[in-house]
């Protein structure tokens, strides 16, 4: 069935597969690597050409460009009705020290191809629709990601977010103030404003559609993340004379930990993500019988209950499981499940239908900048396929179909957004 | 019941358990640490002081003093047919950096303690007696330990030895010209020469006499050691998005491993010695599905038959539980169980015996210079108890009487192999 032939807009057959995937090959050479990824982080002289490369399309099309105090750029396609709140949609253009082409790019992209299409469709909307490049999602320069959504959505203050300093200590205000000397002439907005709903298309960073065979992916939410920092402590000794029997194995305790905690966290669904990704023995010397070990728990799942069943239980397992060792346990993050709003969901969900696109719903395993407009608007995202999962990585991949199928999900719900 | 009342030769009684204290304490000056340990790394300013403590107790008590070329020292005491192979015990006076008093200068100053009780007893032998310090047991500054010994057995030739280099570059042989500097008089012998029979005596450095309450250790061999070196690798992936069905987990892989291998070495008995002393995970983040694990095993048995059925059951192990990750397993060391001769623990059972001290037999659970003279010679060794099996600590500590009962069994069969 043809895109938009079955109760759509008409909005869906004007995406342009290949001037989607022009866009992305031309935004990846602003950081262009050796092996196919990209350098663009945030506030890099990089970025601040991937901005400037963003504003010029949309200008050329007849938008008009805002920023904000934190550097959020805007793209607005004026509404019908100009006082209303706008319909937003975008992600993020920083990129990983080491990433790909489509990590973030990929909803701003997508975003501007909407509104392109929906200018050659002659598609006009009651509200305003607003597209829109967060400031440092990564947070690989500045810590934490996620810098300008959060901002903007009241998580944080505007000035501790221009305090934040890089390893170089150049500070975000700083770098801020360079990327603005090469568009002097944009106009800056206050930071944060009413949004009716934001939508935020996204390579899913997992194999789950790939695995399915299915181009998008309904994503109902945030999945909720607990960490945990372990130390274990025991005694060292001399590996030829102790016998086990009187051992205070630091590392056999950890394994023994390890195994209680996985069978835990086992479920036949394969929706609990728990990982051990640091795990360090002391003193590492292949005779001596470790006397410390130290491992951090990375558990995710998108259900609050389970998130707190489980992960309420990590200490007593740990300690019960330590034998002759002592144990200390620390959480150190606990964020909780973000649930989409249904109202957007389901408009994301008719326009699936109504296209006739192949799509799963699903929730996200990484966090988003979604997470944050979540709490103030209706919220939800749209994924598309990465190449066997491959994300923050210079090999990430996506297929022009796929590319297209989101965006024209991605059309069909913000034209629906913008008229109610 | 008195040691030496019963069929002993008498030289037991001569034994002074607080002279043979005194010297710990005063040869532990050499090197001395603020918390009660000893740095006395091998041909260091401090080994020399502490040859040279030796030599002069030696010499004032009339005995005659050499070296050899790779710096091993002799004190010999003349027995009544001076061209019979002389009767050799001793050990090492080198420690580690946070070394104890007693690990290896127990072997020395014991074997000076039955040749001065020789003395007061009025005590003659067939053959003489030699109590020799070897050169660079412990291998901190100079690797490999076991240096002197080794070359007295022809394990390793002289030169390779002398041109070993410590971390700034000295060799042995600059070290050793140093030392012989202090010792300008001193005879030096070619090395290497016919030994009727040698015993060594040592703290256990393990907790098993001590557990038993039993002051004496019949060694009746060193066990055999092998180590294996495993790399696993996986894929790393996100934590969040990377289900587990799709992982390329190498530290689950590893732990499953490790669970297996710790099934496949437990024995009721408690006489395998299993340890993983090195465990790295990479890249070592707490979201990262980990990519490479690099593990080592240390696997020690007293049991030729035992050390090979096990051992050579860890590739299949390892390759049976690596799951998706691919696993490359290397042997980087094998050392044969090493069993003592049988003259020489029967004269030490015998002594026990006589001597009417408890003692209990035990094979060596850490390598000794005994190993290397076990090649050349009958050979055995006697342990004594130290406290908590602590040792290579400054907290290393064992009891003067223990350390009187042991020179005791020493004294007895030393006496009575230098009369065959």
């Amino acid at each position: 069935m043809d895109p938009g032939s079955n109760g759509g807009t008409g909005i869906a057959a004007a995406v342009d597969e290949h001037r989607l995937w022009s866009r992305h090959m031309e935004m990846a050479r602003h950081g262009a690597l050796g092996r196919g990824g990209v350098d663009r982080q945030a506030l890099s002289a990089e970025d601040g050409a991937a901005r400037h490369q963003l504003a010029g399309w949309a200008r050329a099309l007849g938008f008009r460009v805002f920023t904000d105090v934190v550097g959020n750029l805007f793209v607005r396609r004026e509404g019908l009705e100009p006082g209303l709140e706008p319909v937003l949609t975008g992600s993020h253009l920083d990129t990983q020290p080491t990433g790909g082409k489509f990590d973030g790019a990929y909803g701003v992209l997508a975003g501007l191809e909407v509104l392109e299409a929906m200018n050659d469709a002659g598609i006009a909307t009651r509200r305003p629709i607003e597209v829109v490049a967060w400031t440092n999602e990564e947070g690989s320069r500045f810590q934490p990601g996620c810098l300008g959504s959060s901002v903007f959505a009241g998580h944080r203050s505007v000035d501790s977010a221009l305090a934040v300093r890089d390893r170089d200590g150049i500070s975000v205000g700083d770098a801020l103030a360079a990327i603005r000397a090469g568009e002097p002439d944009m106009p800056t907005r206050p930071v944060g404003f009413a949004v009716h709903a934001y939508v935020e298309a996204h390579i899913e960073q997992g194999p789950v559609l790939e695995t399915a065979g299915t181009p998008v992916g309904i994503v109902t939410g945030i999945q909720g993340t607990r960490w945990f920092a372990i130390e274990v402590l025991g005694e060292e000794a001399h590996a030829g004379t102790m016998p086990r029997r009187h051992r205070k194995d630091a590392f056999a305790a950890a394994v023994a930990m390890v195994g209680a905690l996985d069978r835990l966290m086992h479920d036949e669904d394969d929706v609990v993500r728990f990982t051990i990704g640091r795990f360090e023995v002391s003193p590492g010397s292949p005779n001596t019988v470790p006397g410390r070990v130290f491992f951090t728990i990375d558990f995710r799942h998108p259900d609050a209950h389970t998130l707190k069943r489980l992960g309420d239980q990590v200490q007593a397992v740990c300690r019960a499981h330590a034998g002759p060792c002592s144990v200390g346990i620390e959480e150190t993050f606990h964020s909780l499940p973000c649930a989409f709003d249904s109202m957007v969901v389901d408009t994301v969900r008719a326009a699936v239908r109504d296209l006739g696109i192949a799509a799963m719903e699903l929730p996200s395993g990484a966090n988003h900048d979604a997470r944050f407009l979540a709490g103030i608007c209706p919220t939800a995202m749209i994924f598309v396929p990465c190449e066997r999962g491959v994300s923050h990585n210079e090999a990430e991949n996506a297929s022009p179909p796929d590319l297209a199928a989101g965006a024209r999900i991605l059309a069909e719900t913000l034209v629906r957004l913008a008229d109610t």
